[in-house]
């Protein structure tokens, strides 16, 4: 089965050079591959006689771009939006999260994890990485929606001998799919001892899983750290040998210079979250920095009830403003860069090789959106990058492919719906809270 | 002509104490009046038999809620949107914005402030607060388009002297409206003599009109001003006589404790920028401080070109997540505090009393909008305001009421052709990019 986006503003984000970044051309797919990418109405005639009975998407007045990538989420947590908010830490977790999360059940998890999904799809996000529990529950959820994502098995020192094996039977589930991959994910290294890190390394290692972890969050965490182990989260991760190109790190908002060079010399793909950091005043991450330093920066949401939403596009602006503001400098971090992160480098955090997810070039991964750009708050289109950093929304995407599959037509999502997944999430709400 | 607004989850923003701030119930409106904000059934019943022929709107899975204020825009910019970011502060003005201006035409500035409006109402502002040139051509678009508007009339030193006659005829103009109304708008206390600054003053008190200005925007001004002048920019503004209850006060981002009693004891209101400010590099400004010592804070975009849209809910939502992350205090600035930020204190920026306008109540003016809750990101609904504070969208406003009238039903506004629009301002700036 092969689709061509034909008449389209074309957004490859396969340049790093200034100049134009886009042009009026075709994309064409063939089965779960990028097949063309090209201005030359030739090569899209050539391409549709090669492809008898392909599907043709006319994208007059649209813009056709990598999908997006949310490095980090809970996106269970749906369940929770707005519950608690304008709270301290502490208050909000002993009386809200905790007690909420105690009385839920592996569906209430697929539950909420359906609905972040459905509301990521919309918004354009093609993959994700996820970070919670009863993944065996999650991996038909993300199967059946069509989402990319690697399902992170959350642990604390408390759990790590009922979360441990867990793994094993996600891992199972997750090989027939070429879409879901599972991954190791110790809460953090002042929550997870350090012999736990190690038996999560040594498990990713064992079945070739990707790691996850939240680091260098909060002041206290690093405080809390040094007093333990006299060291920094990082330089704490980097001892016990969890630092790797395979893992994700969290946030890395209070981080040294030494830190940041050992994020580079390790290859750790570095999440941050802006709008979770603003709001639970955890403090800015030094992202214009590391990324001068060489450090692979992405962009995402965390939970929906730090944030509370699952949307990218506010978070990849978030991200260009908050740095802008932070450094005192209205260069740091311009529209382009903001966009990579949030999907070339993003393809990073998925255990992609470069060049095969988050960019449109022939051979990558499908995984690509249709942005309509005749919306008000779009036009006149002098920069279309910047328009989209800018003022871009999750309401203007269109439609969503993942995997050569289109998942999101017109704005709706085909098998879902909405009204029954709305009274769903309500009613286990209801139960939970009278439950706890 | 009478309209009733039924089976809605209602939010008047009336009440300031903690506790449930929606209920399920009706809003009636009669003339341009809001006449009946009610949860019981029989008092809808009443005003269906009072106002017979009335239009009844089915809000199921609505909520109804003061239309959104934008205190402080540049509306007409739009034109220039995207067109020069991530750029110095003077190269951005000296060779782009300033060059652009120079060749645009009272027509263009007229097209601009038409696609901006359109953007706004489409976001769920009712009413905003502009300040650029050539109000006497932009009188009739607003009129036309049906939204609330305060028109400033920009002026430097350098042509104070033609802008200050246009006043005059724009008051002529605006008198024949209710919902449009003039103000004096001399540029900033650093670009604007002491004797110019005085002369606005006077013009402004002769015809009863607002006063708006920017303040203390950036170190730089601040710098400035206190070099010519020996004062902060609020304190040397006030010794100008030109702080009052009618005086508008842009971004007040670097202000001392004795700037935040002066606007407190003037009873300025203070326009906050968050996402220009955070775009420019321009500083955080002090919004929970000034909110305790009783300033009146509002929320507003700024200009396209420096922000890029004229999109509230990110604006306010902007603010809340600024504030904890400059304060350091999850706390600072809650949800609901925010929102009455961007409604009934915007309310006074319009030059309004007490309860005229930014909340829901017999009496008020009927500015109010209707926001779909059946949305991904705004489920399940464990908090109405929080949901609509830190994940509501522009795209989630569904119908809008200016005055009485409905100016946007189901995300359409009638008369407005926007692919004509669209050509019309992509024509303008080709033409005015080629005249330069
Ligand atoms: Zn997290
Ligand atoms: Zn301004």
């Amino acid at each position: 089965m092969a689709t061509l986006f034909s008449n389209a503003t074309v957004l490859p984000m396969t340049s790093s050079a200034e100049g134009p970044h886009t042009f009026t051309g075709s994309v064409g797919v063939a089965g779960d591959r990028i097949a063309l990418v090209s201005p030359d109405e030739s090569a899209a005639a050539e391409f549709r006689a090669a492809h008898p009975g392909l599907r043709e998407i006319d994208c007059r007045g649209r813009l056709v771009m990598p999908g997006l990538v949310n490095t980090h989420c809970h996106a269970a947590m749906t369940l929770q939006r707005s519950r608690a908010d304008d709270l301290p830490l502490m208050r909000w977790l002993h009386e809200f999260i905790w007690p909420f999360e105690a009385c839920q059940t592996p569906d209430d998890v697929a539950l909420g994890m359906e609905l972040g999904i459905v509301e990521m799809l919309l918004g354009g996000v093609t993959s994700f990485v996820d970070m919670y529990y009863f993944q065996h529950r999650c991996v038909g959820v993300v199967e059946r929606l069509g989402i990319r994502a690697v399902l992170g098995c959350n642990y604390f020192d408390s759990n790590i001998d009922e979360v441990l094996p867990q793994i094993g039977e996600a891992v199972r589930l997750a090989a027939g799919s070429d879409r879901v991959r599972i991954a190791v994910a110790p809460h953090s290294p002042y929550t997870v001892s350090p012999e736990n890190l190690v038996r999560g390394r040594e498990l990713a290692e064992r079945h070739g899983l990707l790691l996850m972890t939240h680091v260098a969050e909060t002041r206290d965490e690093v405080r809390i750290v040094r007093e333990r182990y006299g060291a920094t989260p990082v330089g704490h991760l980097d001892r016990l040998g969890v630092l790797t190109p395979r893992t994700i790190g969290a946030h890395c908002v209070h981080v040294t210079d030494e830190d940041i060079a050992v994020l580079a010399a390790r290859g750790v793909t570095v999440s941050h979250n802006p709008q979770s950091n603003m709001k639970i005043s955890s403090g800015v991450a030094p992202v214009a920095r590391m990324l001068r330093e060489g450090v692979t920066v992405t962009v995402a949401t965390d939970g929906p009830c730090s944030n509370n939403d699952l949307d990218m596009w506010e978070e990849l602006r978030t991200a260009a403003f908050l740095q802008k503001s932070a450094t005192g400098d209205p260069c740091a971090l311009p529209a382009r860069e903001a966009l990579r992160l949030a999907t070339a480098n993003g393809a990073r955090a998925m255990g992609c090789s470069e060049g095969e997810l988050g960019v449109l070039r022939e051979g990558a991964l499908a995984d690509l959106i249709v942005v309509d750009l005749e919306k008000p708050h779009l036009q006149p289109v002098n920069d279309a990058v910047a328009n989209l950093v800018y003022c871009g929304k999750a309401s203007d995407v269109e439609t969503v492919m993942v995997g050569g599959r289109i998942v999101v037509e017109n704005r709706r999502i085909p098998g879902v719906d909405l009204p029954d997944l709305y009274a769903r999430a309500a009613e286990a709400v209801a139960r939970i809270r009278t439950a706890k």
